[in-house]
C-alpha cells in the first residue's frame, strides 16, 4: 500500500519568473545557500526545473533574445535538496551520494526546447570563430520525438538528461575553483596556444554580483553580497559534477557524487531533451524546463572508499557513473574524423581539442551538401544524439577525435553514393534564426573550400 | 556460379620475417613505393598482414622487448594496393575509395596478441610521467573472447579493427606533413603547454632513414636514400587515414578514402583484436597479426564532391566512415569523468586531452582498488572496448572528458555498493609483465592519494 | 509558434467508477458504438484510459478481488476516437491508420499496477491446470522501474505498451467474428486437441448482455439491447488489431491498422506497464491505468494497398506494425526451450503452443531452485520483458519455442554454475497474493520432478 | 605460453564424400555409436562439418537436385565427441555439458549456401500448401554479409548458427521418442486438427535404415542393422537439443546439455550462415558447410539440480542456452501479426502454429507488392533474421504471434508510405529456381486476393 508517486519537493510555477517561484533558486556553487527542501534516502521524490536561462528564450521568429542574454544569471538550478538516512542523520562530508534518475522530462504543458549559439562578443560557442553570429532554432516535442521548424527534414527521440547535477562544495574546495580558475582568466591569453584556436570568451567565469541569485540569502545584505563575491559561477563541470553534461544521464542513470558538506546538498538544473557530445553551439543541447523523479542513497565513508583524489587536495576527486539501460537504439551511423591540424594547417600536439574541432567542422561542411545550411547543421550537431569519441590520443603528434551521427535522424540518405551530385540538394527552407555579428574580430575561414 | 572465396593478394607468412616477405611490406608513407597488388572495384579480396612490429614482441614472460623495441621500424603495412574500376581504370586524385570490410580476424594458428606501454625513453604513452615502465600484457584468444594471464578476471569480445588503413599521399601532401610535424618538433616544448602535461616524447616522428623499409624499391640505391628521407611515418592519422585508431571499424564497416595518386594504393596493418578509445598506452591495443577481407568501390569525383577541405588547400580533408551492424552488445556501463584539471591542480582551458587524462587516471584508481594493479588496470583500458567520450567541450574553463567502461567484462561487480570495505579486494596475481625505468625523468603523483 | 502540448480528448477521473466518466468507456466492439472524440490526422492528442478492470483490482493484501472478478465488464476501453484529415473528411472503409504513438505511461498519481492468474473456474491462464488459484502481485513504479512486494529480488524498467489497440470492425466484419468463435465454442472441445492441454475455459467468449458497456448507447433502449448481443467481447485480437498485446509497441512505435468504417473509430485500452512474450497468466501483464499521447495519418486506399486477404473475404486482414527506438537493453539473456510433447509425455505435431507452454514450465521450474515460489515466476515470466520465440516449426513432430529472460532483472547471477547446490537458495519471501482453488478439475503434475 | 590454436578433432575434406571422410560422420542418434574425437573440459577444440546434406544441393541453375534429394540421409553430423574433465574421468548421466562457442563460421574455401523449399511429396515446409513446389537460392557470403542472384536488392549480415547440437540419447530415452513419434504418425491424421492447416508431410520421420550413416559401426553387420532400425532421425529437436535451430547460439552463446550417457557423445552439424524464426521453407535456413570452435565444461550432477523433468521420466527435460553478446544489431522493424484464424476463415483455438502461419503469410504478401514473387519471400523470411514471437497465448480463442523484419535489409524503403501505388514496384528478376509440382494434393489459396 506504499505511495509509488514521487513526492513534489521542489515545484514550479512557469507563470512566474525564477526569483519568484516558491522555493526560490540559486545560479551559483556556495555552501552556505541553504537548503530548500529535504529528502530521505530511499524516498522517489520529484524536482521540477526552469529552462537554464530562466524564461529568457522564448518561442518567437528572432534571436535577438539570444544574442543579448544575460549569461551572468545562469544556470537557474532547483534546491539545494539536503539528504537524510532513514534514521535522520544527514549525509556527511566523505559520503558518497547515489542518485537514481528514475524518470524525466519536459514540465507538462511546455513540451518545447531551443538550441543556439551565442553572439560571439556574449558566450560564443566552440566554433565561434566560424559561426559569430547569435541563432536560434526551436524545437516541439511530440512525446519522445522532437522536430524544429528550423531545421526541417530532421527528427529523432531524446536521450533526456539533466546537464547539470551536482553537490554543493565546501568553502575549501570552492576557494581552489576560484583560485585556478582567476589563473586561466588572468594569464590563459598568454601562454595557451589552445585560445587562439578554440577562440571562446571569456576564458573564465568568475563570480560576480551581476546577475547572482542565491536562493534563501537575503538580497541586500552584507551576507548576500559577501556569499555572492564568492559563489562560484555554475557554467563549467567540476569535482562536484555540476554542469558535466553527460548525454548519456538518462532514466534509469544513476550518478555517484562527492559528499563535500552535511547534507549534501544537492541541485539539479539545465534539462536537456536531447544533447549530442560537446555540446558544441554551447546553448546547444535541447534546453527546457523540466522534471527529475530521483531516489538517493548514501553511502557512507564511500567518497574515501571509491574516490581516489587526482591532485593537491583530498577534495580533488570527480563523480562516477552508471549509464541506464533506456536509451534510443540506432543502428547505422556515418562518422567524421578529425586531427590536431587546424584551419590554418598548423599542427598541434595531441591535441584532442582542436581535433575534435575539425571533426565537427568537416561533419558541418558534408551535411551542407545536402541541402542545409552550415549554421543549421551546427546547431543540430550540437543537440542530436551524436557521439564525440576520442579515438586515438598516442599517436604523436596528432590526436584523432570522430564524430558519430546516426543517419536515421534524417528524412533522406545522407551516406556517400557513387553518384554525382549529390543527394537530392533540396534547399531546406527556412533556415535557423540568425542575428548579424557587429563585432570585429576575423572569421576563421576554410581557406580552399569552394562553397 | 561466382567463386566467393576472396581472393588472396597480399600473403604473409609467418615463418618469415617481414623483409623476407613474398611481396614486400612497407613502413612508411610515399607516393613512389610501388603497388604490390591489384584489385578490381566489386572483387572480394583477402590481405594478410603481420603485426605492427613484425614479430619483435614475443609471447614470453618478460617486457624486456618492450623496452628495447626498436619504433623506427614500425608499422608495418601491407600493399600498396592498387585499384581498378571493372574497365581496368584506375582511381585517380579526387576520387574517394570506399572500403567495406567484410571480414577480418587474426591469422589462423597465430592466435593471440599483445598490449604494452613503452619505456617512457623509447615512446612512452599517455601516461607515461605516471607509468614510465615498460610493460606487457600477452592476450590468448578463444574464438570472439580475449584473456590475460597477466589480468586475471577479466574477458571480453574483441570489436577487431585494422589500426592502420589508408591511401598514399602525394607529394604535395607528403611535404605538407613533413613540414607541419617539423615544425611542432621544433618548437613544441617552447610554445605547447599540453606537453608538460602529456609528456610523451618525442613530439612527432619525422621521416627517418632507419629501421625503414619500403616495400619493391630496392635498398642502397639513391631512389631508396632519397624517399627514405622524404617518406613519412605511419605513428600519427593524417588527411590519408593511417594510424586512425578507430575502435569500430569492424566487420561491416565502410571506409571513404580520399584519393590523392593513380591507383589509391590502399595499405593496411596495425591490426587490433580489440582497443579502447584513446589506445592510451600506446601500443594499447591487442595487437596482434591478421587478415582483412575488403571490397572496393571507386565513387568518381567523390573526394571534391563529399569532403570539404579544411585547411590552406584542397588536400586538407580526411576521411569518411560508416559503423557495421556488428559489434559487441553492452547493456552496463560505469563511466569515469574527467575534467580539465591537472594532477597539480592547475587549470587548463577546455582541454579534451587534459581531461580524457584525468579520466583515465580516475578509472585506474577506481579500478585498482578491486584487487589490480594501476599497471593492469592501464593496459586494460588500453585495449578493452571502453568508450572515451568528448562529453562537454564550450563550458569554459573546463572540457569535461568521460570514458565508460563495460561492466561486464569483470568477473566481479565493480559497480559502488553501500558496503564498505569495497569489493573481494581480491589481489589479482599475476601483474603484467614489467621493467624497471633507468631514465630521471620526474614521475607524476597523485599527491593527496593514500594508496 | 505551435501549441506542442497535446491536446487531451478523452479524459479519465481515477475518483470515478467506469461508468462515470465523462466521456463514456465502452467494453465491445460495434460499428455502432458512437465515437465520443475527434482527431485530425497530423494532429498530437492524448488519451487516457482505466486500467483493463476498470479498478476492480485493487493495492491490497488478498486475491479475492481476482478471484471472484466480473470478466464479462472486460476490457473498459476509450474512445472510439473518428479521424478525420486535413480537410475534414473522415478516414474510409479501405483506408490505412497509421496511429504513432509518441508517449505513454501510467496516469499521474497512479503509478501502480498488478499482476494476476485467474481461478480455473473463472478465466485461468496459460498454466491453469498447473496452477488453478487466483494469485495477484502488485508492482510499485519509480520511473521506468516496476518492483513488486511479492517478488522480491526483481527489478525491471517497463516497456510500456497498450494491450488494446484498434478500430471498429464493420457490420459484416463482426458477424464473421461472431459466426466463426460461436462454431470453436460449440465444437472445440470435441475435435481440437489443444484443449486438452491447454485447458482454458471457456473456449471462446462470446457477446453477452451482462456486463456490457456500450459509451454513448443508452442502457435499457432495445437499441443497447441489440446491439448488446451483435457487439464482440475485447478478448482476443482479431482482424482490426484489438487485443494484440504485442509488447514492443511502445514510444515511437506506428500501428497501421484497417479501416472498416468511415472515421475509423480507433479504440484504446489495457494498458501494459511490462508484459513479456505470450502474458502467459493471462491477466499477467503489469495491468494499469494510463495514458496515450498519439498521431494519426491517413493512408488513402492503404489497406487494398498494403494488406492482403489472408481467408474467404477481402477484410480478413491483419495490422502492420513497426517497432520503436526506444526499447530497455539487455545484453544477457537465458532461454529455456520447450517442444512439442507434453506433461504426459505425449507427442504433438508441429504444435508451438505446446512446446511454449513447456518453455514456460521449464523456466518456472528452473528460476524456483533460486528460492522463488513457482507461482513467483508464473507470474513474473507474464510481465517481465521476456522473449517468447518460435525458433524452428518444420521439423516433425516437434515445434521447438524458446523463452528467453533477461538475466539483469534479478539481484542474483541466475545462470548455472559448475558448483553445487545452486546459488544462494534464498527463500525469497513473502510469496505472491493467493486464494484456494475450490474447483474439482485435476491438477496437471511433472510426474517425475523432484520438487 | 599455452597454445591458443582451437585443436581440430573433425576434419572435413570437402573433396570427399560424407561417407569417405576420415573420421566417419552419423545421421542417427543412438547411443552406441562411437565417439569419433575426445576433448577434454577446458580444452578449445574446432570441429568441422559438411552441410546438412552432406553436398546433395549444388551451386547450380536449377532446383532439381532439390526436388529429388533423399531425405532419409539427413542431417550428416561430426562426432560424436566424448567429453572428459580434466583428470580424465568422462561426463556421466546427470551432469550438465555446458558447451560456449566461441566462434564458427562457413569452411575456408566454401563460402556458399543455399535455401529451398521442398516438394510437397517430398518433406514440404511450413507453407508447403501454398507452396509446393519445390525451389532454390543460393547465397553467397562476403565475410559477415550474404546476397543471393535469386533474390535480388536483399544483402544482410549472418547470425550464424548450429542447427543442431547436442548429445546422444541413452537407450531408455531413445525408447521414448520412438514410441511417441509412432504414435502421432500412426493416429496423427485421424485426431490432430493442425495436420489439416499445417499439411507437412510425413507427421514424423521414424527410424530407416534408408539412407542410415552410423559413423564407425561397420555396415552390414547385424549390429549396424539393430542399431539402425532403432536409431532417431535427426530431423526433430528433442529432449537432447538436437534439430532445435535456435537462431541465436551464434558467437559468445553457451548451450547446457543434459548428459545422458557416459562421455556425453556431443554431435553437431546442420550449419546455417543465417536463418529467421521458424525456419519456415523447412530447407530454410541458408545451409552450408562450417567449423565450429567450442569450449566445454561439465557440471557434476546439474542435470539433476538445474534441469527439471516435464514429463513421465526422468528423462524428460530440455536443455537451457545463453545468448551472446555479438549479434547483428538492428533497430528498425517491421511487424506482421498473424491470429488463429485459417486461410479458410476457420477459428482455431489458441493455436500458435495457425497464428504464426498466417504472420507469415501476411509477410509474403506484403513484400511481393515491392517486387518481389512470394516465393522469393518465403525463402527469405526462412532464411534472413527475422523474429517470430508468440505475442499472446491466452486470449481465447485468438492466440496472436509476430514475425518482425529489420527493414535494413532491403535496398528500399519497404514501409508503408501515404502515397499510391506503393514503393518502386520493381519487379526483382531473376527469381528462385523452381520446379513444378507433380502432385496432387490441392493448393490453399488466399480465397479473395486480388493479386
Amino acid at each position: 500500500m506504499a505511495p509509488p508517486t514521487p513526492r513534489l519537493v521542489v515545484p514550479i510555477d512557469l507563470t512566474k519568473k525564477p526569483w519568484d517561484q516558491k522555493l526560490p533558486l540559486h545560479n551559483r556553487w556556495h555552501p552556505e545557500i541553504p537548503a530548500t527542501a529535504a529528502v530521505t534516502s530511499g524516498e522517489l521524490f520529484r524536482t521540477e526545473m526552469v529552462d537554464w536561462t530562466g524564461g529568457a528564450i522564448i518561442d518567437d521568429d528572432s534571436a535577438l533574445d539570444v544574442k543579448s542574454v544575460d549569461l551572468t544569471t545562469v544556470h537557474y538550478l532547483s534546491g539545494p535538496i539536503r539528504v537524510l538516512d532513514t534514521d535522520g542523520v544527514p549525509a556527511k562530508p566523505g559520503d558518497l551520494l547515489a542518485v537514481e534518475i528514475c524518470n524525466l522530462g519536459p514540465l507538462p504543458g511546455d513540451e518545447w526546447g531551443f538550441t543556439a549559439s551565442f553572439d560571439r562578443e556574449n558566450g560564443g560557442g566552440f566554433l565561434t570563430d566560424h559561426f559569430p553570429c547569435a541563432t536560434k532554432a526551436i524545437w516541439y516535442f511530440e512525446g519522445i520525438y522532437a522536430y524544429s521548424p528550423q531545421i526541417p527534414g530532421v527528427r529523432f527521440p531524446g536521450l533526456t538528461h539533466p546537464g547539470i547535477i551536482g553537490t554543493a562544495p565546501c568553502k575549501e574546495l570552492l576557494n581552489i575553483w576560484n583560485d585556478r580558475e582567476r589563473e586561466v582568466e588572468e594569464n590563459g591569453l598568454q601562454t595557451l596556444k589552445l585560445c587562439e584556436v578554440l577562440h571562446s570568451r571569456p576564458l573564465a567565469n568568475l563570480p560576480s554580483t551581476k546577475g547572482c541569485v542565491l536562493g534563501k540569502i537575503q538580497g541586500g545584505t552584507p551576507e548576500w553580497e559577501r556569499i555572492a563575491r564568492e559563489a562560484a559561477r555554475t557554467i563549467p563541470g567540476r569535482e562536484n559534477g555540476g554542469n558535466c553534461d553527460i548525454k548519456n544521464l538518462s532514466r534509469g542513470s544513476k550518478i555517484y557524487l562527492p559528499v563535500f558538506m552535511e547534507g549534501a546538498n544537492l541541485s539539479t538544473g539545465d534539462m536537456h531533451f536531447s544533447q549530442g557530445d560537446g555540446e558544441v553551439a554551447f546553448c546547444g543541447a535541447i534546453e527546457m524546463s523540466g522534471f527529475l523523479e530521483l531516489k538517493c542513497e548514501i553511502i557512507r565513508g564511500g567518497m574515501k572508499e571509491y574516490l581516489t583524489p587526482m591532485g593537491p587536495t583530498r577534495l580533488h576527486v570527480n563523480p562516477i557513473f552508471e549509464i541506464g539501460p533506456v536509451e534510443p537504439r540506432f543502428s547505422e551511423w556515418l562518422v567524421f574524423e578529425g586531427i590536431s591540424v587546424d584551419e590554418s594547417g598548423r599542427q598541434h600536439y595531441l591535441d584532442a581539442s582542436v581535433a575534435y574541432k575539425r571533426a565537427v567542422l568537416n561533419a558541418i561542411d558534408y551535411l551542407s551538401k545536402f541541402g542545409y545550411s552550415k549554421e543549421q547543421m551546427y546547431l543540430l550537431l550540437s543537440c542530436c544524439p551524436c557521439e564525440g569519441r576520442i579515438s586515438g590520443i598516442v599517436d604523436s603528434p596528432n590526436a584523432v577525435a570522430t564524430l558519430a551521427i546516426p543517419t536515421s535522424i534524417f528524412d533522406q540518405d545522407i551516406r556517400p553514393k557513387n553518384k554525382i551530385p549529390v543527394g537530392p540538394r533540396l534547399v531546406r527552407k527556412p533556415d535557423v534564426l540568425k542575428c548579424t555579428y557587429d563585432g570585429n574580430l576575423p572569421i576563421t575561414k576554410n581557406l580552399s573550400a569552394t562553397m
